[in-house]
């Protein structure tokens, strides 16, 4: 068709292809809308957890990128085929496992907002919108939580969105550490000493060796049982004066208010009377249960928060907002800053200058940002305050009622007393009997809770995981997941209970 | 209406909200997409480089968060009205700041559904299909790039994505650093040596300070006009000798294949053999300009790699692929477990006891980690290596455009060469004139410079950054906006003009 005449000139763009096209935007975008609607209706279908071997998907994809492009509705199709089967379903109502990841309409949105403006929010010129508006919500949240106003914007302190507690902890930490070392000299960083508890999240380690604190200063001290596994303030008050003693210096400490093994809570205000004596800094992690404590009758979890230097939880475990959002606060931004800030003639601009404005790249350990305000504002106003508390005493509501019905099986305890949606059980050592001549009845109990795990796993019925909390295995059962309702907890202790009638007849 | 007879027994659960209710999911879903693809049909219109004040978005705000739940077309109303005035748009064809954040329909269709699915992908049992698309997309990605097989799973190595360049620095330098501090005992870590040239990014400043490297061994050493702003071997060398006759222990080395600056090229080839003779660590950085090396023509600025350690390039500048999706690779996976590794019980698992399996929560500083491999899938899929190769020359033709539209007008001057799709330009100082008593004719220069780009930044038509290279105050205009056709750039070019004109006049 056409003679060369009337063609257009090609100057080299011809046949480019338009990425951002507003009307295939569109009719692909309501494509994939369309998918995901109808995979939240037929989640509840799928095995919970995945049960693919691994190796499973290389069999599945060549070796090489395609050189040709591709339809969407291709792709949609393998994502149905080769993916979903591969998918751990977090978002499914029969998942149980580790914490949720409460995925919800308003955070979903939040996040594709975002990712359609795909703004590079490091400082307040790169969209001033992107900082306004996290200071803002992170002020609502604080207020929420009752926060002392020490850590809002409104009060010299202020929030910031990390991606995970990892990087919440890592960055107060390396705040702490240059603080500290300021004072004592660089030549001391071996003496700096981090504690937690032997229930405290393995991100504090993490945080500790990337931050080039000695692995040998990394103090894990002991809990137990009779104090539900929480972090006593004689414990640690021990354990400092030895390294003290010893001449090392006391740095850290990150207690914590609802651990992943078993949801304990670390007594804030005990703890942070003995770090104050010594100096030290105190980062709360409430990755966990901090969601809750928007309820006014669990605030008490935080009583003592007030003598602290940061906290932080995670929006994206219990608060209706997609993966990753983490809300961390600080009573003193200007140590943060101190620690993590860089200002390269490239990013120098005449709002930086002035002072007037926050520069969140400086809050963090990377220089470009997500625009993840949006979706923790989204969650906010599209529920209210009064309906996120409703939602999250309906977990705790599951809960008990799964605890509930735990204790009319005589053959089932629950291990600890459960604070929140989480609840840590198994079936007694009585009942499986200790007629070993080498293992003990714990043991035993031991292994055949792990047993009985694995085959309710393997079914794909309901998903959970466990714990190992005073040498006891638990079964973890987590309430959480946005498309849980009572009826799914009754029948996953069903499911608990035919699994547990099959593996004791055989056994 | 209704008896209380005929209502459902409440059990406590009643008038909860229904958080992802998949026909609401749809209908809310089907709303937001309209709004972003009427956003990038309207995009052009709007001022670049946002125009509020500091302290805008509070004064439209309340000051707490709502109780009651509000409608999404409120909300999005107030997107619109409140939150679009503060973005600087990067999505606008106009904008040739910083670099681009090239997004797509692709990039950001697969987003959305890693957003949809919201697992937590920290190990291969908790989504096989996240792990295992993300270790077959980077040796996809890998061979693109021609990237020597020790970098690939296939061939001993791997590749693994992280949010941004900072955390890759990050990781390779804790894995560098620990490695080093095994041999040499962990009492020295005050003599490790890290280096780079005064070109290099910020990101390996910071990842420096937050791995405790003492920042009296951080080595921006000195680059020239005459070596094209590169970092040489000789150089290199000299510093690196004058720390071992100190009694430092050089580290870790990182070169990179366009700065943010200039988009300078440091000679990989020469500077691995320095670091080679004394054992450093080298991370390549080719956070903007990997992308086109997928382009034969492009390839020989990576040449060396195959002596450096680890790789990595950022898909989320332009390659397509949204914020944030940083590309690593490295020779030995090992030395990154071996820093970054923890294994606490809850999170022991059958498949990673059998070490088949990545868990990639070892190769990066955070636990939880979003399905980020979709997207970079779904671009290659979408586009297709062909596409991608003809889209990326299509910016550099664009740059090459803007440069000739330079050369016409004998104001102004290039003022390092172009190797990419960024062009550094500045009216030049005999058309300032030098008639300053105390300035020099640079420093006029300078300032006249600066002058012009705010003015042009301020009219909100085109949106560029400045850097200083030399001494000199340069503008930088960066092709690679998804939108940006040719004739943006011929009026970016324009304004330009006019507003010099009109400074010319005045001045």
């Amino acid at each position: 068709m056409g003679s060369l005449q009337n063609q257009k000139p090609d100057n080299g763009f011809a046949g480019t292809i338009k990425p951002l096209d507003p009307e295939e935007f569109r009719r692909q975008g309501h494509l994939v809308i369309d998918f995901l609607a109808d995979y939240y209706k037929s989640v509840e279908r799928y095995p919970v957890r995945s049960q693919v071997e691994p190796g499973y998907l290389k069999k599945r994809m060549p070796d090489s990128a395609p050189y040709d492009a591709e339809p969407i509705e291709d792709i949609l199709r393998d994502v149905q085929k080769d993916i979903v089967p591969g998918i751990t379903h977090w978002q499914s109502p029969n998942y149980f496992a580790y914490f949720p990841a409460s995925g919800s309409i308003a955070g979903f949105l939040g996040e594709v907002l975002g990712t359609g403006f795909n703004i590079v929010g490091f400082n307040w010129m790169s969209s001033p919108a992107a900082t306004e508006l996290e200071t803002i919500v992170m002020d609502w949240l604080g207020k929420m939580l009752n926060l002392p106003s020490e850590f809002l914007f409104s009060g010299g302190g202020g929030g910031v969105l990390q991606g995970t507690t990892c990087e919440a902890i890592l960055c107060t930490l390396v705040a702490a550490r240059d603080q500290m070392l300021k004072k004592i000299g660089r030549e001391n960083i071996n003496k700096l000493v981090v504690y937690g508890s032997d229930q405290t999240h393995s991100a504090l380690q993490k945080a500790a060796q990337i931050a080039g604190i000695n692995p040998s200063n990394f103090r894990a001290v002991a809990t137990t049982r009779a104090d539900a596994f929480g972090l006593t303030a004689d414990a640690l008050r021990a354990t400092i004066e030895s390294d003290v003693e010893s001449g090392l210096v006391p740095l850290f400490l990150c207690p914590t208010i609802g651990t992943t093994s078993s949801t304990a809570v670390d007594p804030l205000g005990p703890l942070c009377d003995v770090a104050e004596e010594y100096g030290i800094w105190v980062h709360v992690d409430a990755a966990y249960a901090g969601s809750i404590c928007i309820c006014p009758e669990y605030r008490h979890f935080l009583d003592g928060i007030e003598k602290a230097h940061s906290f932080s939880f995670n929006a994206h475990k219990w608060f209706l907002t997609t993966l990753d959002c983490c809300c961390l606060w600080v009573k003193d931004p200007g140590a943060l800053i101190k620690a993590l800030s860089t200002y390269p003639e490239y990013l120098r601009n005449k709002a930086s200058e002035t002072k007037q404005v926050v520069d969140y790249k400086d809050w963090q350990i990377t220089l470009s940002r997500r625009f993840r305000s949006l979706k923790l504002w989204l969650v906010i106003r599209s529920y209210g305050v009064a309906n996120l508390r409703k939602f999250l005493r309906s977990h705790v509501k599951m809960a008990k009622n799964f605890e509930g019905l735990i204790g009319m099986d005589k053959r089932f305890e629950v291990v600890v007393p459960r604070n929140f949606a989480t609840v840590c059980f198994r079936i007694s050592p009585i009942e499986i009997g200790g007629n070993h001549q080498i293992v003990t009845k714990e043991d035993a109990a031991n292994n055949f809770n792990a047993k009985l795990l694995e085959s309710i796993n393997e079914s794909g019925k309901i998903y959970m995981t466990h714990a190992v909390i005073g040498g006891v295995y638990v079964m973890r059962f987590a309430v959480g997941a946005s498309l849980t309702e009572n009826k799914h907890v009754i029948w996953a202790w069903k499911v608990v209970q035919e699994h547990a009638n099959a593996l004791l007849t055989s056994s």
